[in-house]
């Protein structure tokens, strides 16, 4: 955790200020949920202690530790910065299994993706969209710890759709309708365009990849095929490979 | 696994050749160990199947499957191919917690690395050298898999440098003699220089980064600075992020 993510809901006495800290403008948060284990424990948290902190949604900075009691610490915070620049990419992403649904999830949030849309494709196991991985509070879980990761305080819009072919046809146009769409396979010779032609929308297969039926209706739609060179990767190794690309 | 990977020593009677095959020059490959296992199992082989195989350090092929007993898998094996190209990277990698770690030797191998050194830096906890996953047998597991994912067949040279100093002052030098040597860190501005300009050594320190000392040394050994903007990536996540922008 590289910074402490904030609610409105920590701040339920924002109008108490001590004195030693009236110099700047503050807000005063009390943390008294799961989080303090971590900040005592992992983050051995102590009075005077600095925090990078943000708000979700909001501005990052720090917050200054005033007091760590039992079940609560409380924290003097100063929100002063924008969060990172955005990704330029909305991720379309064929419905991994859930291990790496999870770490997918967790990476892209990472990267600073913040739109994602899972979907159904012929290789994708039907089981896994029984998955507990899929609840709203499970995806809360992995993006939350990649804003804690990255600095970040913006959550990504995750979606679900569990028909390709309504997918592709019904909603997929309103996204490139604003983004180049880029569909990656091994099999595709292009290496993928600068940051400078972004908003891209990726769109990115199932282990095994997309068939050729999918392959097509995606063409359809507009969607260019890019590739890495000849490596088959893992999906969320190909994920992450594709996104970085972007970064800077 | 996208390709089975042979040894020497799966061609136990290589001069036997039935007549059906005769028309072409190939090699007959008996498996008989765990991979037929997974071979019946999940690929659910069957007589006249052809899989992509490869000889370990050497061609990838086909194997077309000429029997399949309870106990061992028969192959008619061509390799006509070579493996994909090397990345021009050697991996320098502060040594990260175990589970990391086989996640990143196969990711690596993936990719194409064929030198990893594992280094111990200030950051990096005692008790990871202690791991199972660093026996030889755990660690060639992880580069197979990655070779079978990626379908290769030369595996990455992994060495161990318990001492951080030593490995920057004796050993760093002779990488740097042949190649440009980068440290990634947030706190660097500069991106990653293009392909053209490889090979590089890449060095990727831990989780919560290199102490100020660790780079004070590194630049003295003339490595540059390098970054990917100010969001703070897991090790993992980074170090697939920096070798993708080489791929291609």
């Amino acid at each position: 955790m590289n910074l402490l993510l904030l609610s409105e809901t920590d701040f339920p006495d924002d109008h108490v200020l001590g004195d030693r800290l009236s110099s700047e403008e503050h807000r005063l948060a009390t943390i008294a949920d799961g989080r303090v284990t971590h900040l005592k424990r992992v983050l051995k948290v102590e009075v005077g202690q600095t925090l990078t902190v943000g708000l979700i949604g909001g501005s990052i900075g720090r917050g200054v530790v005033l007091a760590v009691g039992a079940n609560a610490v409380r924290l003097a915070v100063y929100l002063d910065q924008a969060p990172p620049p955005t990704l330029p990419v909305s991720l379309v992403l064929a419905l991994p299994r859930p291990p790496m649904l999870r770490r997918s999830l967790e990476a892209v949030t990472t990267l600073g993706v913040k739109r994602i849309c899972l979907i159904h494709a012929n290789r994708v196991e039907k089981s896994y969209w029984q998955s507990h991985s899929l609840e709203p509070e499970a995806i809360d879980r992995r993006l939350r710890a990649g804003l804690e990761q990255a600095c970040d305080t913006v959550l990504p819009e995750v979606s679900m759709h569990r028909r390709f072919r309504p997918f592709v046809e019904d909603e997929l146009p309103a996204l490139l309708s604003a983004s180049t769409g880029l569909v990656a396979d091994p099999t595709f010779d292009s290496a993928p365009p600068p940051r400078d032609l972004a908003p891209f929308t990726l769109i990115v297969g199932p282990e095994g990849g997309f068939v050729p039926f999918e392959l097509e209706r995606l063409a359809a739609a507009g969607v260019e095929g890019i590739g890495l060179g000849p490596r088959i990767l893992r999906v969320e190794t190909a994920v992450i490979a594709l996104l970085s690309r972007w970064l800077v």
